[in-house]
């Protein structure tokens, strides 16, 4: 099972939408279908979506016919638009994109242009893969034998089109013979809990609990979560945290408990050029998809609906950041600086 | 349109369980029916339960066919006890079948203790109407204009056979011409703030937004919200307070925001007998609940889920708790014995 895959003139996805009902692969060839893909969340989580990104941009390229360089170079600045504009919080899209122009622009013709795109997007996808495999490992260390560990949102091989953020952690906490329970958040309103992270535990073999979200509470209250671990879709220079909405809520009510609060992420997910969460751009998602679950009508007709994709949780509650580089701490400012530089 | 109405010789209630997309009215003559209404939350709401109880109970008594007044109250404890099983938490309940059997044991024959017990419904009824119009009149004076409230689940005119009480706040606010901004969280797993909430504020034209339950921390974080009001299931004499899952989430995420955080119930959720909250039986129903959503499948199939359908919220989080007999605050261990020997 792989979230995408590099097919040479194509990539071939998991529709991540139609799960767990059903497993079906697509495959795209344009890089409009791999900008719709991302925009309707068939394929989704901040380091997939990166990686997504960069082989749309080299589909793009592969298909460019231009008689110059600079139209060369023109065409492939929109296409790049069309992916960026897909979604505008997750960092990884961004800096996947940022590295594939920089390549477009070293020398050589055309051909070799669009050669080394190709290379880059494997690139890209290499690393990030191989960064949640060591970041996982590393965040292992923190998970303690018999622990009840609650995540939100999915963050695993799917999320990642790799090893997985925070559910590699515990996925490579539970390799390591931990016997943990595993609590999770069903996420609405997409329902990336419920959906996808159960499939890939059932899947995984690690016993789990799905629960509402508005069930963490609870649970903390009754000393029934000894951590929560979470990835990100984009983390400012002072440590400030952009992921799925809810997670905030999260980290609330594990400082309320004194709970340790994990984010996991590659250092792809960092953004060293925002000073803090305040300027994290928030995704306004489609009210449908609060009024109406999997199809069915939940609400009356017409009602008004709000449906921010993400929340930011500042600093301030975040026990530590795993990434591939280590795990850094307060003050965040200081450790971001130090691991977070990479291009 | 009514949530339960009695017809001299049966009961006539809203199916809750169908709103928003259907309006069904169901004729229930046999307190196994009424007893099954409350088990599938076709009636819900602590005080309407309360009520539907002692209708229930009225329903039953009528049918009873007996030779002696011990065989009478043989069969309407066996009665009693059926409604009583219905569900564990809401106080109202436990309340109004208190009433009903005290009644039951009072003098005359059959027939009038039949009388009696109907009479005995009916005002457990009236006075849970009015008990819940003159809360809301005394907890309007708390909202200001302009507010922007948070209200989650239903606590509206169908959840209390009456007025409502959080919900009754916010209309009885409105009435008096206050412009307020209703946040309603849509209350997974079974969403009667997306179901009923919404389907009430839109019949009384108060303008609202529907969330989702992991959405609250977002908008209090950016200053969106003023306060929070809920209603509750069953208050210890301490002041803790039992109120659907995810009430306690909303109670820190206020305290960490400075945001007040109210509580409305009629005296009769009110349970002395009890020192804290900890003593509050909670109840936990199908995990099917959190797996399917209005028959649709959200998790692969054979997943383990929890489903608790309250939580407790310490009265340390509770600013205010805003009865008929009017609002208490710290210290509420004296404010309830004040106000809360209610029969």
């Amino acid at each position: 099972m792989k979230a995408i895959e590099w097919l040479g003139d194509r990539v071939r996805i998991l529709d991540q939408t139609r799960l767990p009902q059903e497993e079906v692969y697509l495959e795209l060839s344009r890089y409009q279908d791999i900008a719709s893909a991302i925009r309707k969340l068939k394929i989704r989580g901040a380091p997939a979506i990166g990686v997504a990104g960069a082989y749309g941009i080299a589909l793009g390229a592969l298909k460019i016919k231009a008689k110059s360089r600079e139209e060369f170079q023109e065409k492939l600045r929109a296409i790049s638009q069309t992916i960026a504009d897909t979604r505008p919080t997750a960092r990884n899209l961004f800096r996947a994109i940022d590295r594939m122009l920089k390549v477009a622009e070293a020398g050589g013709d055309i051909d070799q242009i669009k050669a080394a795109l190709v290379n880059e997007a494997i690139k890209i996808h290499t690393e990030e893969a191989e960064a949640t495999t060591k970041l996982s490992q590393l965040g292992a260390e923190l998970i303690e034998d018999s622990f009840a560990v609650l995540t939100h949102c999915n963050t695993g091989a799917l999320a990642t089109a790799g090893y997985g953020t925070a559910l590699g952690v515990i996925k490579k906490a539970w390799e390591q013979g931990k016997k943990l329970r595993v609590l999770v958040t069903e996420t609405r309103p997409l329902l990336q809990g419920a959906r996808i992270t159960a499939w890939e535990l059932k899947r995984a073999g690690i016993p789990f609990t799905l629960i509402t979200d508005s069930m963490a509470g609870y649970f903390m209250s009754r000393g029934e979560v000894d951590c929560v671990i979470v990835g990100a879709d984009r983390i400012a220079s002072n440590g400030d945290t952009a992921n799925k909405i809810g997670t905030y809520t999260l980290a609330v009510l594990a400082k309320e408990h004194s709970i340790p609060f994990y984010v996991a992420a590659p250092t792809t997910t960092i953004d060293l050029t925002l000073a803090s969460g305040a300027q994290i751009p928030i995704e306004q998602r489609s009210p449908e998809e609060v009024t109406r679950i999997q199809g069915v009508s939940i609400a009356p007709e017409g009602v008004n609906a709000q449906n921010p994709a993400f929340d930011i949780t500042p600093h301030q509650y975040i026990t530590a950041i795993i990434t591939e580089r280590g795990i850094i701490k307060e003050p965040y400012g200081e450790g971001i600086i130090r691991i977070g530089g990479r291009g």
